[in-house]
């Protein structure tokens, strides 16, 4: 079969294009992941940075739910603070802790150090696993690349690692703007190449995760992050894929969010699937239910899928996913089985 | 000096009622604790449940902030879980780690083995506390007593101690609706009764948290959590005094909470002080700086307090408060330059 005029009508792209399609696409952020025995499997053998310096290893994976669940898309198995390896910062995973970078950034001396970053020959390890995935998908759905977004990545590099408060970071935007400043400039422009290089190698679509933007007053996301994230937007628009703009704990962001750009917002379940569309009329969005909705029993579970679904109404632009990533314990077969509730609910013959 | 007619005229109280005030009241949530030398000087020899338990302790603690900071009322030092102890749960502070509760409450086993509460005899101690706190305010500024609300509290019930997915407070609700509302039920009475002891006790004010709140969907909120919130505030309605119901990420969650009750509605900083507002226009606010905005410099700071003031626009209604409790490490003399900033730039001559 010829690759390309299929690819083209995946639903998945469709969508995200707010094209009708025959069935509402749906995949999972975190789909290959802990929750799975056969991720599991591999991560008896292979650390998480690991797998992802492996192309062979990061296409498998990667592959995993796409055979199990029949998910409308693929998302590349990697992490979103890869790109600061070879900015010069330390990375490593701790059991149960989440990364820990040893060397945080605080200083505009911190920032001058962080050094250039080519992606094809610093991350050329992702770039080839999205060739792997491309190949060994020949088709099938289409594969979506992905970054973090530059407050998010500089939420990690300036805390040291996860945070609750957000403290380091924004006592460095408050009382520090410049560096901030430059931190981000670095940071968009890094990604923006990063995203570019996936986009080239084969990626079909990329989302930039701005996940623990929700800490933000609208106001600091406007001074602070928006023109960072639309950078990235703006240099990738002439690449022609679809991209995906997702955040949590962004009700009141959801508007300048639109502003800073992206073809697809994503919605997390605090906001009704409606209420949330309302706000980014002219876009395409993506989401919402809760991931401790996978927990549910079927009947319930299906109760929630339903109401996603009729706020949706049906309406072109539709991507369904969770409004954040699988937990780990979640069960497979739930996953699996809100796939098939969403392809058999919503299937309207070809459009 | 007579005391009732001056508390009448206090601004919090007539703020708390929409009432003109000469100045916006101010105080802050969490204003006693580990930011505060006074404070950190008796947890030296105290275990947090231990000031808890003593009246004199916890009197004293309450009133630190109020001959150091200026604030325009004292609100009672007290954990929001101490009612779980009476119920028949363990209740431990381990360091860093926040509360644990090693016999959580997950079935309905569970929910009927907690023994019924009365405020009087099984949290006399914290009663007795409020007593002495309105003894040596000696009406200089209104006493706020609190308590958790049902949501907040079965989480934690739930969880057996803080939590980030509150996973299993929602695999209550969604898998066992009926255990989940016998346990929601049996809160309420607690709560409700606690908090009637406190005003009977002298409270002058209560302020009803629901800190965990925002992880809600508002369908589920209106389900699982407002009928709860709501018999709360109707018995407690007859008593006369000004009720706030705080919560945080309630970005969507607003007009709910309004409908569940609460005089005055608590604002975190991820929404704009007037876009709150308009969303609650019938009720006082307070709100809205970010915590984090107290380690900015000065300046900054004072931008960003004038910048919630301005969006307060002098109306009858607002209470200055941060959109969350004080960060250990905050600056107390940055605390402080925040109440006089407030009373400075709002002083408004006598109404």
């Amino acid at each position: 079969m010829a690759v390309s005029p299929v690819m083209t009508e995946a639903p998945f792209l469709r969508a995200a294009r707010r094209q009708p399609t025959d069935v509402t696409p749906v995949w999972f952020m975190r789909q290959a992941g802990r929750y799975m025995a056969e991720y599991r499997a591999i991560r008896e053998h292979h650390s998480l940075l690991e797998i992802c310096a492996r192309p062979a290893l990061a296409a498998e994976v990667t592959l995993q739910p796409v055979e199990r669940l029949g998910v409308d898309a693929a998302i590349l198995f990697a992490d979103i603070l890869l790109p600061i390896v070879p900015l010069g910062l330390s990375l490593e995973f701790t059991a149960g802790e989440g990364p820990v970078i040893r060397n945080p950034v605080r200083t505009a001396r911190d920032v001058a150090a962080l050094r250039a970053v080519d992606a094809e020959t610093d991350l050329g390890h992702v770039l080839e696993a999205v060739r792997l995935v491309r190949a060994e998908l020949a088709g099938r759905v289409p594969l979506i690349g992905f970054a973090g977004a530059p407050f998010t990545v500089a939420s990690y590099i300036v805390e040291g690692g996860a945070s609750r408060h957000f403290l380091e970071t924004k006592k460095l935007m408050y009382g520090a703007p410049d560096v901030w400043h430059a931190l981000m400039g670095k940071l968009s422009e890094v990604l923006a190449g990063y995203l570019a290089g996936q986009i080239r190698a084969g990626a079909q679509a990329v989302q930039l995760f701005d996940s623990w933007v929700g800490t933000l007053a609208p106001a600091d996301y406007r001074a602070y992050a928006l023109p960072y994230t639309r950078a990235i937007f703006e240099r990738l628009r002439p690449l022609g894929v679809p991209m995906i703009h997702f955040g949590v704990g962004t009700a009141s962001l959801l508007q300048l969010q639109r502003e800073a750009g992206g073809d697809v917002i994503g919605l997390d379940w605090t906001i009704p699937l409606d209420a949330g569309w309302a706000r980014v009329p002219d876009r395409a969005v993506q989401g919402n239910l809760d991931p401790v909705a996978l927990f549910a029993p079927p009947a319930e579970l299906q109760r929630r899928v339903r109401e996603v679904l009729a706020r949706a109404a049906g309406r072109a632009g539709h991507i369904f996913n969770l409004g954040h990533g699988i937990l780990p314990g979640t069960p497979v077969d739930h996953v699996r089985a809100v796939v098939d509730m969403v392809h058999e609910a919503t299937a309207r013959g070809t459009p």
